[in-house]
């Protein structure tokens, strides 16, 4: 009897749709992106500069990405971390640059036929939700300052249980991984971030 | 000098903010939705049905998932895979449920101090974004009706790089993992998806 399955709408009715946007001072911070000719470490040094403008400012964590065309060096699109104000868990900076660049250009896949290559520049190794973000993204390349431990030991953050081996799970799908870019100066910007006593907002942890 | 490292605008200046938002056909579903008493394997036959009206409808890949109060039985929030019509590629159904039941409750963290313990029911194991986006949520525990090869195999969905003891992962984070609920059901509208001769939205593989 199907009717004994049924119920009344709940007493709230379930949320439909959602929107996550940059914060207000990103359209500045726009305005001294580094040009497409720039180096990749102008582009990295950018990026971190926007991970230390997101937590000075209080609208995120400390983290940033781009997206830029690998050819032209032109910027797609860029993303900080907006998990706490955007009451979003997935709100991580690459989620919101590959979202973004994908709004951009109008579909879900950046490497889509005929589509210039796309490339991430991002200020840490993503963790392992934004890792498979990237596999789905259709990005091409990923270029991190750096991985490893020392992001947890200095902030606290959790990685979460990203694949072993995932820079080779990404390059089997065609996305060449580099790492080590600026190094110390993405530490640098972490090691402000724990210095400022602000929130680590990591999901409940048991 | 700063001056060399600036540059104009973009011709076409970057995308701030995007949304995301559930079918049309959702409300009518919502209705339909099992009562907070119904049994587990109710509100995952719920799911799996909502999994195959998802992509019979058009409106995105064959997945669906739900989050409910683990102790109320209550809905909290739906979700279903919108990667195509969203132009989002990470906007798989995991992550649009939890996002929703984010922005219902008014937080990141639906495990914050206080919160009734969620759970998320979903029609298939978590590909590897998901299952980091699931760490990150807050909820308490995970219910799938099934993982292994069996999908990648009927449809050629990639699930990606997930860890290969992610449910140990999980559990390390104080979040439960049950596996195996109507499994057979869920792969019955795998096997109606690949033999409608739909899309596999996987991004680009090399």
């Amino acid at each position: 009897m199907v009717c004994a399955r049924l119920k009344e709408m709940p007493e709230t009715a379930p949320v439909l749709a959602f929107a996550l946007e940059l914060p207000s001072w990103i359209p500045e911070a726009l305005a001294q992106a580094p040009a497409a000719s720039a180096s990749l470490a102008e582009k990295m040094r950018w990026v971190i500069g926007l991970s230390r403008t997101n937590f000075e400012k209080d609208t995120g964590g400390p983290f940033a990405a781009a997206v830029f065309e690998e050819s032209s060096g032109r910027l797609v699109s860029v993303g900080v971390n907006r998990v706490v104000p955007g009451q979003c868990s997935s709100a991580h900076a690459e989620v919101m640059a590959l979202s973004l660049a994908q709004r951009a250009r109008g579909t879900h896949d950046l490497g889509a036929a005929g589509a210039p290559a796309h490339q991430i520049v991002v200020n840490w190794c993503p963790c392992a939700m934004c890792c498979g973000a990237i596999c789905w993204s259709g990005v091409r390349s990923v270029v991190i300052a750096g991985s490893g431990p020392d992001l947890e030991r200095i902030t606290g953050f959790d990685e979460g249980p990203i694949h072993p081996t995932w820079p080779e799970e990404l390059r089997r799908r065609g996305i060449a991984v580099s790492d080590g870019l600026l190094r110390e100066e993405a530490l640098e910007a972490f090691r402000a971030f724990a210095a400022s006593g602000r929130t680590v907002y990591n999901g409940r942890r048991g």
